[in-house]
C-alpha cells in the first residue's frame, strides 16, 4: 500500500512518524474520510471542504488547497488501485517539542493519507442495526472532525459489547449523534434530525440524506428530540461515508416502528444508490476520463 | 537522547511510530509527567500509579507493573543524564487497522517515554503569573489524563494569544482548573479547591499542596467557586509538575489580592521547596545509592 505524507507517496516504513507530532500528543489535529465507489471518489469535494473548514476551526492552516487535496486524494486511489473502500486523510498541526501552545508558525502541519479496501455493508443495509444508548461526555466542539476521539471510541465500544452496531449519543436526555454518524427518525411522514450545531458533526451523508429528502417531498424538521421520542418514531436510521443510510431496528434492546427497516427508509435507500453514479457522471468522473484510465 | 518504546531503549529515529497507532489516529492514550529535581525522581510513585489507573479508566491493561514504569522512569533519567526536567511517558491502546471499538486483545498497548531538561521557571514563582478565563468546553471525564488535549491547547493557546501565562477553564460560571494546571484560591484564611471530580485533574502537585496545608494548619476546603469569587479571592495560584506553585497576580486583567504574590502562597512555596529533597532522601534516592550513582 502506498501512504500520502507532506507530498510523498511512501511505503509504510518510509512514513517516519515523529514523537513529537502534536497529532499523537495533544490529538490536535483533524481527518476526513472519503468514500470511493468502483474506483470513483465520492463527495469528495465536500468532505475536503469541510477538512479545510474544521482545520481552520482549530487554526490550522493547511498546506493544500482544495484542488490540491483532490488530485491527492485521487492520487491514492490510483496508486492502491482501490475500488470500493475509502482514502483517510489526516492533518495534524506539526511536529515540534511538546508545550500546549501551538509552535512557531513555520512549523508546517503534517498531512497523511491511505487507503482502505473496504466493501459496501449490504447485509447491514438490508437488515439494519441495533444502537444502544450512551451518555454523551464529549467536548462542546462536535462540529469539528478532530482526533480527539477518546468519547466516540469509548461509546462505540460500549456498544460493540452490547451487541449493538453503533452507540447512540444522549446529552441531557436529548438524542444528539452516533459515535461515527447522524440519527435521524421518521414519525408521521416527518423526517426529524438533530440541527447541525455544536452538538453534532455535520455529515456530508447527512447532507444527501436531506437533499434526498427534498426530492421526496418528505417533510424535514431539524430539531432536538429526547431518547423517549426516538424510540417512539416509526422509524429510525443512521447515516456515514461507510454505513450510508443504515436502518435501526432496536434502541436498547427495544423495537423501533415494526423491527424490520422502514418503508421510507428504504426509499432513501434506493434514491441513496441511484445518485452515486449521477453524482460521479456530473463530477469526478470527467476529469479522470480526461486523465486517463485509473492505473 | 535515549527514548522509550515497548521495552527497548532507542534513538528517535529508530522510534518508528506507526500511522495506525490509535494514539495517533484517536487520541486514544493516557500519559504523565514526572519531575526530576538534582537527578531525582520526585513523586513518581503517585505519578506512575495514576498512569496505572488513567489506563484502567479507559481500558488499557498497561504491560507493565508500577516497579516496571519506575524502573523505566530511572532508566530515561540515568540513560539521557537529565538534571532538573521531566520525564514523559505515554501509553496508547495500540496498532491495529484504524475502527473506533477496541482492537483485538492481543494487541499490546504502545508505551514510549522521553525525558526533557527544563529548568525550574524560578522567575515566575517570584513574580506571579497572569491567567486568562476560557469557556472550559472539554469532556465530561477531566479526571483521565488523556491524549484528548486539544480543548486545552486551545485554551492555552488564547491565553498566550493575551499575553497571559496560563487559561482559567470556567464551565457553567465555575472555575475549574488551568488548561495544565490545578487553582486555589485563599480568602480569610482558607484555601479554596475545585473538588476533585470529573471536572478536574486531580494533580499531583494539587495533593502536595494539600497536604503542606495541612502541616500548615490552613483551613481546606474543596467546592465550586465562580469566577467572581475567584477574582476577589485575596490570593490565587495555580499548581502542576512543572509550574510547582505558581502565584497568579491577575486573572483577565484583574488584580487579585495585591496584585503580587501572596503570603500564603509564598509560605506554601517555601514548603514545597523544603519538601523536595525531603521526599526523595525518603523514597528514590535511596533506591537510586543502592543502584549505583546516575550513570
Amino acid at each position: 500500500m502506498i501512504f500520502f505524507k507532506d507530498g510523498e507517496y511512501l511505503q509504510e516504513e518510509q512514513m517516519n512518524l515523529s514523537i513529537n507530532d502534536r497529532g499523537y500528543a495533544f490529538g490536535d489535529g483533524v481527518y476526513e474520510v472519503i468514500k470511493v465507489y468502483d474506483g470513483m471518489l465520492y463527495t469528495a469535494n465536500e468532505h475536503l471542504e469541510r477538512l479545510i473548514e474544521s482545520a481552520a476551526k482549530i487554526k490550522i492552516s493547511l498546506p493544500y488547497t482544495l484542488e490540491q487535496l483532490i488530485e491527492i486524494t485521487e492520487e491514492l486511489q490510483q496508486k492502491n488501485e482501490l475500488s470500493t473502500g475509502h482514502i483517510y486523510l489526516q492533518v495534524t498541526r506539526g511536529v515540534a517539542p511538546r508545550a500546549h501552545q501551538f509552535p512557531d508558525q513555520n512549523m508546517p502541519p503534517v498531512v497523511t493519507g491511505y487507503t482502505v479496501e473496504n466493501p459496501r455493508p449490504v447485509e447491514q443495509l438490508a437488515a439494519g442495526a441495533a444502537m444502544k444508548s450512551v451518555e454523551d461526555m464529549r467536548w462542546l466542539r462536535c462540529d469539528i472532525k478532530s482526533l480527539n476521539l477518546l468519547g466516540n471510541v469509548l461509546a462505540k465500544q460500549e456498544a460493540v459489547e452490547s451487541g449493538c452496531q453503533e452507540a447512540l449519543f444522549v446529552r441531557d436526555g436529548i438524542v444528539r449523534e452516533g459515535s461515527a454518524s447522524n440519527v435521524f427518525g421518521i414519525k408521521e411522514g416527518v423526517l426529524y434530525t438533530h440541527p447541525a450545531n455544536h452538538f453534532i458533526l455535520n455529515g456530508i451523508t447527512r447532507r444527501v440524506v436531506l437533499r434526498l429528502a427534498s426530492e421526496l417531498s418528505l417533510p424535514v424538521v431539524e430539531k432536538e428530540f429526547t431518547l423517549e421520542e426516538a424510540c417512539s418514531m416509526a422509524e429510525f436510521f443512521f447515516t456515514s461515508t461507510n454505513a450510508e443510510i443504515t436502518p435501526v431496528v432496536t434502541i436498547d434492546g427495544r423495537t423501533v416502528g415494526k423491527g424490520v427497516p422502514g418503508m421510507i427508509t428504504k426509499q432513501l435507500q434506493k434514491m441513496f444508490e441511484a445518485q452515486i453514479p449521477v453524482l460521479v457522471a456530473a463530477g469526478q468522473a470527467q476529469e479522470r476520463d480526461a486523465n486517463g484510465p485509473a492505473s
